[in-house]
């Protein structure tokens, strides 16, 4: 019920996610609204179940709002459906604070870890998982070493990459590069066990394929997102201008239109379907607040697959023989 | 002498920058080796003085190196003119570590200034001064504050803003966004007199104009300006396949060559001219390692422009009232 561009368009995402995966799909939300607004738009729900949640959480709402005053929105009531093994995975373009409070809250984290983080796929040549990309500000080396743990498990099960390679941000590749925080982080993942530490990685290489994940904190994974983003755009906005130079450019630009349509389109937030929020117990996807129809269908497929993954035992078992598996509540 | 290009690129850009600004140019080096470089090169040096300076400082020399074991370096020897009066300004395309570290120890901080900070000017429709970007990786509001400052002089200096915009670097708009750094500094900036503070920016924002100078920590900077770097050659490289597509888009990509050229040397580590050292007494510029003749006669140009300000009085001023004037050594 929350996202950008309304119900119909998440409706239509839901259906053609229907008829494209092995997997049955609820809508959770208003119910009356969702079958008044499927008829306006001619969208045929028919084999989509309705799950009813009458509260609605806006973009503006505190995430605590999840579990008090709306704790009966389309988020609270899908997460809970999640919790209750009613549904084995949850996607929603709302409210990020709220859905990772209410994921938090509702489905709780594994046993172990410490904070649910916010992965973002970047579609360079290769995947690159970004973790956190904004959930946890301040962090510990031990929190950066279960982002470290849990993202080599999802790349793993995403993508089938055997042993996939976790570099460290940081502003050089030295060993003693950084604030506390890396230099401690970077003793630590050296010595780890179960993942395929690279040492630290620059910004400036990370789409050029040095690692698969990158581990940071929240607020430098912000940044770093922020950054791409806003390059993208810049660059993609630029070239659309040297194109309008002049007849010749301009016929220039109608050569490359479509190719270059596509360029742009992987960077921008509507292509890559969405985020995984890592370290709970069951699958939860947020999407782009702006997400189109298509790119709800590609959330649906990556919790599909994520749902079919065996995160749980795996990150217990581990962090059950590891000192930092305490809990702590955020 | 410590450029990635060697002595005989340098000696070139020395020779155009001569020929263009009204201005006494030095170059200090080995004496013996420049004279043979630039003859073999058919450099004519006439007009040209010569600072003689037997130590070399290579990429791979610790910062204090300098000051110490090689303090008979071009870098050291340079700024020792500069402080004694006998230059107004230095260029380097040498080791930033010891640029910084010999600024700070044989140039020094203006009174009252806490850090010693590197801008980066980037070229985006309007350019936009980034502050830190690297020198200070752990700072204080104080010191942001000063930056804030500081770097307001420099805008208003260089490209006559009256009164320039400054941006603090967060993870959000909203007041209350970021760590404790960013929340202390928000207040901070937001009382402070002298600057024009427009609030916290996002990375994604900076290249379209919301402000003319972004404060931050050194790390952050750091990373925000290795990710453009990164993004700009990412995207630039994506860019050359889609013209390799087939004839059609060769063709395509033959008709805006040079603009797109342009377009991405704007964004390589040679056209801009360099990083300002901002807070020491005299005007120190560091440009890019790799620069080519080119980036050095800019770099010279923005020396000349910037050793025409009258920095130290007014910042001098400004924080003999203010409690944060207190200087430390780091």
């Amino acid at each position: 019920m929350g996202s950008d561009l309304g119900p119909a368009e998440l409706l239509r995402g839901v259906v053609s996610a229907a008829s494209r995966f092995d997997a049955t799909l609820y809508a959770v939300g208003r119910q009356d609204e969702l079958e008044k607004i499927a008829k306006e738009n001619s969208i045929d729900l028919s084999g989509i179940g309705l799950l009813d949640a009458p509260d609605v959480i806006t973009m503006d709402d505190k995430p605590m709002s999840v579990i008090r005053e709306k704790n009966h929105s389309s988020m609270a009531n899908g997460l809970r459906a999640l919790a209750h093994g009613e549904a084995d995975a949850f996607v929603s373009a709302g409210n990020t604070g709220a859905l990772i409070t209410g994921g938090t809250m509702i489905v709780r984290r594994i046993r172990g870890v410490s904070r649910a983080a916010i992965g973002t796929l970047f579609p360079f040549d290769a995947p690159v998982l970004l973790l956190d990309s904004g959930a946890n500000l301040d962090v510990t080396p031990d929190h950066l070493e279960q982002f470290a743990f849990i993202g080599s498990l999802y790349m793993r099960q995403m993508f089938g990459i055997e042993s996939p390679r976790v570099g460290l941000l940081n502003n050089g590749t030295e060993e003693t590069k950084g604030n506390q925080l890396q230099i401690d982080t970077y003793q630590k993942l050296k010595r780890m066990d179960g993942i395929n530490f690279v040492g630290n990685v620059e910004a400036k290489t990370i789409p050029f394929g040095v690692c698969d994940i990158v581990v940071t904190d929240g607020f430098t994974g912000n940044l770093f997102l922020k950054t791409v983003e806003g390059m993208a755009k810049y660059m993609s906005q630029n070239l659309k201008e040297i194109f309008h130079t002049n007849f010749l450019t301009k016929l220039s630009g109608l050569l490359i239109k479509d190719r270059f349509a596509e360029f742009k389109e992987a960077f921008s937030a509507t292509k890559h379907g969405g985020s995984p929020i890592l370290g709970l117990r069951a699958p939860v996807i947020k999407a782009h607040g702006s997400s189109n129809a298509r790119a709800i269908e590609s959330a649906v497929g990556q919790a599909i697959r994520f749902a079919e993954g065996n995160f749980n035992e795996e990150i217990e078992s581990f962090f059950a023989e590891s000192p930092t598996g305490e809990s702590d509540e955020n």
